[in-house]
């Protein structure tokens, strides 16, 4: 039996965002958004540094004001990986974010001001090709559509999604848009995905806003983007938490992997340790984990606690570790092939598993 | 429309496990298993208590030898929660182990060694109306189905479940049993629990197994849990986790808060933080949370990062907090009640949220 879930993606259009092909035949796309004061360059340079290397494909940074304008062009200029600039209220902001060279921008139709500034910024997206995410959330609903649904259900964000995609196809035939329809509520934010889904072939972005901390955050983003993933709904992911963007694409990627959607780093059998483990097995995972957090490989690795079960528990494994009292065991493929002295399973181990995909280059992932 | 989708829960059969009622129209149970040397007993009900205080309601420990049963005794005698003795091998520890108290044995019958011990064993189980669940574990299946099925498969899993619990029913007329049936791999474990529900009436205890660190394993469990839980298949829950098993506790509740199944904690909304964001949002976000910890209320809290944006978005929590620079905004259903200086602003709101709960006592959880 396989092992994941046989999933018909939606066949929605294809768009891109700079280099970058979202929707359509595309991988399902992984993003971030920066947390650093984007008036501050260099460490929202870092910033994007460290989310690309681990994976992230797109990053979105917030333009609250001109200085921050100003110091995209040199964020842009710099960044490895495309950037969408984030606007709230001022549309006039994006039409300089353009200007600034940013590959897309993500609008709130609940927060604008002035529609024929929306035009404006509609025409240079247009010249430019720069890709707009119409953001729809729950917390600021357009007031027209909120007064007439009372409360912003999944069908009230999705009246306000469909009229300014409308809108922006009818009045300016243009089409590099996508969509996302967040609410904190996991269930709501599903629904109205759901529904757009049935409507619209436009890209969607997908995941839950202002869903907190990183394992409260975790656990109401994957019930939400693993649901849409096993309907097909979905195009690009961001996992919003309150810790460190770096995690959100860790979350994103190892629920893409548990669907068979896309495997970037390996994936990490432990056993929970309980009274039977002699070793300090946290510990050992940990160090596992942020090694392999440096390997790109369709892997499968195991940490086990206990010598007795361990091998055979994590028979499924390409190669793993098992802890006793003072000695730890190597297997592979199910069967033991090293002993070794506990202070030296670890280098052992990883010596292991790059002579493993030393020998499997096919399992190497990019 | 509602907050939580409609789950129409597969009735099982009740049973008990000591005081502790599961399946049926019990509430679903959270359970975890210590980590702790079991002959350390006082580290092992240090464990229990830290558990029990975070809402676990059984707590399973292992029982790898005679001097673990030994203990058995004296943590059975002060635990103030149901044990369950997790057996491996050696069913003559489990007769000493139902002869020490526990309330619950866990068999895997992949791990027996002799079938009369077996018997011997229900027995006395039956005797003192000991709950038995039996554990399917994909990487250690009983030998003689591995062989039919080549690698252990959903359909082999269920098949051993039902082999035993036929067995224990026809043998022993005895019906205080549960069954797990996990795997390393959600979508297995998933599809094992399935089959099961379809064909019979025994209360569940799910899980994914081995599923790795808080993060990593926070995510597998989420999506298999979850999943299961929105079909109405489930009784008692375990997150498996390489980390200290009160993580556990909480991830459980955050599943079933959101899935409108049981409510403990505070919820709480917290923006990801931005370059818009002017406070240490993170660190306010870890307070508030730690703090809410200790509150077992049925509330929607908020932490937000900005003033302008934070009290809209967070419409529906009952009370927020929004950050602002020196100065920080809290608000009550949707309307600002107070401004205070920065470093004021977490006893204030703290203070706030006890008011509004001696106001609104219902929304006390037990």
């Amino acid at each position: 039996m396989s092992q994941y879930p046989r999933i018909k993606r939606k066949k929605t259009r294809e768009i891109w965002l700079g280099p970058v092909g979202i929707g359509g035949a595309n991988p399902i796309r992984v993003q971030s958004m920066t947390n650093t004061d984007t008036r501050d360059v260099k460490s929202t340079l870092n910033q994007i540094e460290r989310l690309r290397s681990a994976g992230c494909e797109i990053v979105r940074v917030a333009v609250p004001d001109e200085r921050a304008v100003s110091a995209l062009k040199d964020i842009v200029r710099e960044s490895p990986l495309p950037i969408v600039a984030d606007l709230h209220f001022d549309t006039s902001l994006g039409v300089k974010a353009v200007e600034a060279g940013v590959s897309g921008i993500r609008i709130n139709p609940g927060t604008f001001k002035n529609k024929k500034r929306l035009d404006e910024l509609v025409m240079v997206c247009k010249e430019r090709q720069v890709c707009i995410r119409i953001g729809i959330n729950a917390g600021s609903l357009e007031s027209e559509i909120l007064k007439r649904y009372k409360t912003p259900t999944p069908k009230a964000m999705v009246e306000s999604a469909l009229k300014w995609i409308n809108y922006i196809v009818e009045k300016f035939d243009y089409y590099n848009l996508k969509v996302s329809l967040k609410s904190s509520n996991w269930w709501h934010t599903v629904k109205a995905y759901e529904e757009f889904s049935r409507i619209s072939d436009f890209p969607l972005h997908i995941g839950v806003t202002e869903a907190g901390g990183l394992i409260t955050g975790t656990v109401k983003n994957t019930m939400a983007v693993s649901y849409l993933l096993l309907k097909g709904i979905g195009d690009t992911v961001r996992i919003s938490l309150t810790a460190d963007p770096v995690e959100e694409v860790y979350v994103a990627y190892e629920i893409l992997k548990n669907l068979g959607l896309r495997s970037l780093y390996p994936d990490i059998i432990a056993c929970p340790t309980c009274g039977r483990c002699e070793i300090d097995l946290m510990g050992l995972y940990k160090k596992v984990e942020e090694w392999a957090r440096g390997i790109r490989a369709n892997l499968k690795l195991a940490v086990m606690g206990c010598v007795v079960n361990g091998p055979g528990e994590a028979r499924e494994a390409d190669l793993g570790i098992a802890g006793g009292k003072g000695v730890g065991l190597i297997f592979k493929e199910g069967k033991i092939v090293k002993k070794v002295r506990e202070e030296e399973l670890l280098s052992a181990f990883f010596e292991e598993v790059e002579r493993f995909l030393k020998e499997h280059p096919e399992r190497m992932n990019q």
